[in-house]
């Protein structure tokens, strides 16, 4: 049983600051992080892989009613109807939030003080993020994408909340899938949440969550993955790992450089794959050009 | 002068809502308008001119501070900074705000008590858009992208406000850039607003903009446009036709269930097309998906 | 058992919005309503009545975390902290949240297409109330306050979620508490929703709340009641008047033109008034001056 | 001239948070600061002030619409109009607003680390503030109000902004309106804004504005004012003391804990005293009860 394979301890998820670090890897004013590994000839290899020209949303829509995961819905309001002369709203969001599909900026993570690349959390002010802001994504996010979707490798409609998944894991599913994660890929990691919430109801995943166990952060650091996505938050809550709530988001982004995003809906994306017989792809994500901010919601768009 | 032509009568323009109808032309229930004419056989052949592998966003930067051309601020505020554990924030906006990158959903305009495909406005309730709304766009527009740079053609450096572009100064442009509008394109016109803005300072972009004169309609069926994206919001303001304040948006909406793109920054795009030495690329849009939303900020993404 | 008797047929209901009308009492273009009833001089024997200079809050604080009875919390971020030179923030509400304490304008409620005093319900637009907004109570709702608190009188800590107040039951509380509503009155009356609420936890009090039966509407008219506020929403709900759901709700605003104030806390002024041995009081109300609104949030202050 | 006048040196006021503080005066713990000043007794005899029975608010609209002294409106929605069954709103404010009514709980203002009575500065997190938040004013300010209109006093129609009042010309307006500020007292000081604005048109005031100059805080110490407030900001701007933007806030925010309430409408107010013939009346004040926050929009009510 995989779960009771232990997490690595406290310790070694603090040496991976050191070990998995890439701090000055791209100049000591770099705000992309392992971005940079998305080379413009990477993205035209992607851009090959478009043959069918079908696309697929790998966003669940805005969450604007309040649920056990979702405490802190969008507001979305009506400033136009039928009885003006044009439809017009507005909407106000935390990007954050808890089932809102969205980007982290490098700036949302802190550790010992300090941001990625060693710019001190200082810079993190009530005028926004004066470093890492989410607005250096402004050119999007392009590159390969490369879905995993370990409920289907392990023959289950979706893991349990709380259930890690360990690098063998990602590796049975790439054989399975006959896909290979490669440097400056986006890789998409699939958890089965909301098919597990569509046949349980909500509960608080802030508690529980099924989700890379902090083993993995060498391999993701191996492999060059440019950018993680998940249908969860990429971690396995809890984390097992003592005094680390989010030890995949603390060293993802604070020591590599690696963008997050969170609470995808891979769900469509799983079922194309699956016709298409091919677990690679175009992938598109364009973050709204928030000046300082933390984060965007975002809607991620495989081109097949 | 082009100036001194006279735009369509205001019968003209009622005309059109008849003449350039695509209501029915794909199924009594469409929800995607012109869109339609983006086939996957189009997608694949716009992935093919990714040769270079550079990205440039098209979007302006969300704009959070109040000026004259900016009455309704985005609000931006900070929830987590060098305080707390993490850096957070919380952003509230109207995207068809005047200064704000969006894509305007099909919901968005009303004409005669219709909406586009013949909906009656009573489906755009103070519940949100029932039909036409922004979600319908979940799976992202993603084309050829055209970009028109007309003051280039022109040899200013921007159209002065309030000046109309006719059909003919559309083709002068496609003649000396070598590029042609085709079908299941997505238009880009640029007229050079934000120089103009830099040069000048910000004015009242409601009372004067450059853009297209209403004449430009039948053009924009004819070439089969899919979206229309501009500096502006694509209409000339004032539009010269009485009675009419919106020409392009009312009949490329309603009747023509074309997706306009408003206050784009096309200037690095302008840029990189002329370092390509080409006027077409792969664009990627992604609006968020806002289920029953009546338009989307977006970061439209062209790709080289 | 008062639970066991019938609340006034649909028909009775409906016969209220005439029999009960003060339509025109006041002038044509009336926008207070029973508020006229409150003169200068009912206001100087109010402020007689402050003896020990005691002041007690009505309000709850503003909810900002979601429960069962609260689907849409206040939200509220800071935006100035020990980072910064000053503490600041932010928040946004709607006032007619199912637990946040607010009087409502009398534009909030609307009976067979009509406001009170006859104005068209078309007067309610997207761009705010044209008549009957909130801001025409800037100068305050000033009078005697006076407290039943039904609970007290029946010996109970709280009535049930869902049980009537009727007519003798408000004067069984009058006697004994040796006080008696009169003209130009404001009325407070508890039903110990919180205190029940402490006690069972939050549930969704849109289905069940104690509260007025419609047969108490009569009563209220000719007792010349000014205003009238109670810690649920007056009505009770389900208010067993088949198809009316909130008969206290129209009837009170749409045909007598009284302001409701909802979800009072009512606790601390029953101990107050319990301690000093009086149910009446200086009652001041402070609608924040929002032009168009169709309600406030507000911190009823009493005096004795 | 009054205005050639020398503000105090800016080691002048630096004495002042030593020669003017209350810190430990009401305990260790005290929230409420000068407001403990309006005691019991002191409310029973402003309360026997009132004669005539009418109110008049001090509060202007909410600034919904953006203006050059209100860059950052009010955003009011509206939720529910003439289609729907009901008329409901929505709307979002920071109530330090620089043209909104509100009054400062005493967390917003910091001196050398340091908040009223000793609190540190860090008890100011971006999860609102631990200590001296608004809603420590849940139970209301009520108290005798005094009116010094100044302009009238000085014979003109209103101060030029940036013009200073001194102690003097507080007196002067206390002998020719028969009033005296005493202990307890709530006292409002006109300047003439908005006659000043309607004249000439919205201005920054942020740069230039009418109040009090820093020499008025030794006797506002001694009068033992318990709230202070102002058609602008309280201070005169620019303070005229180097590297000291806002005296008055500082110093009687800070050292004093004198409440302080800005951007009042006085104009209503000052006709009705001069109708009446008094300078001094009942004064409601009901901060909304905003856990943690930092400010309260109010709508001040004077009873006669």
């Amino acid at each position: 049983m995989p779960e009771n394979r232990a997490a690595p301890s406290t310790a070694e998820v603090r040496a991976f600051h050191r070990t998995l670090s890439n701090w000055g890897r791209w100049g000591e004013r770099d705000q992309l992080g392992a971005l940079n590994l998305i080379t413009p000839e990477k993205r035209v290899a992607a851009a090959a892989l478009v043959r069918t020209g079908r696309t697929v949303s790998c966003a669940r829509a805005l969450p604007t009613e309040p649920s056990a995961d979702n405490p802190s819905p969008v507001v979305h309001l009506m400033t136009g109807t039928a009885t003006e002369h044009y439809g017009g709203d507005y909407f106000a969001l935390a990007p954050h939030g808890f089932a809102t599909t969205h980007i982290d900026a490098l700036c949302h993570i802190f550790h010992d003080g300090m941001l990625y690349n060693g710019y001190p959390i200082e810079r993190v002010t009530a005028h926004g993020a004066l470093e890492l802001g989410i607005h250096e994504l402004r050119d999007g996010v392009v590159s390969r994408g490369v879905l995993l979707d370990v409920p289907r490798a392990l023959g289950v409609a979706y893991l349990e909340p709380g259930q890690p998944i360990f690098p063998d894991d990602l590796e049975r599913t790439e054989r399975q899938c006959g896909v290979g994660v490669e440097e400056g890929d986006i890789l998409l990691v699939a958890t089965g949440r909301w098919t597990c919430r569509d046949e349980r109801g909500p509960w608080d995943s802030r508690e529980r969550l099924a989700g890379l166990d902090a083993s993995c952060l060498p391999w993701l650091r191996e492999r060059g993955v440019a950018a993680l996505g998940c249908d969860g938050v990429s971690d396995v809550l809890p984390s097992r790992v003592d005094g680390v709530v989010l030890p995949i988001h603390t060293v993802a982004i604070v020591a590599m450089g690696l963008h997050l995003l969170d609470n995808l809906d891979l769900r469509r994306l799983g079922e194309v794959c699956g016709a298409e017989r091919r677990w690679a792809f175009l992938l598109s994500i364009a973050p709204l050009v928030l000046r300082r901010g933390t984060a965007s919601p975002v809607n991620p768009i495989a081109i097949f």
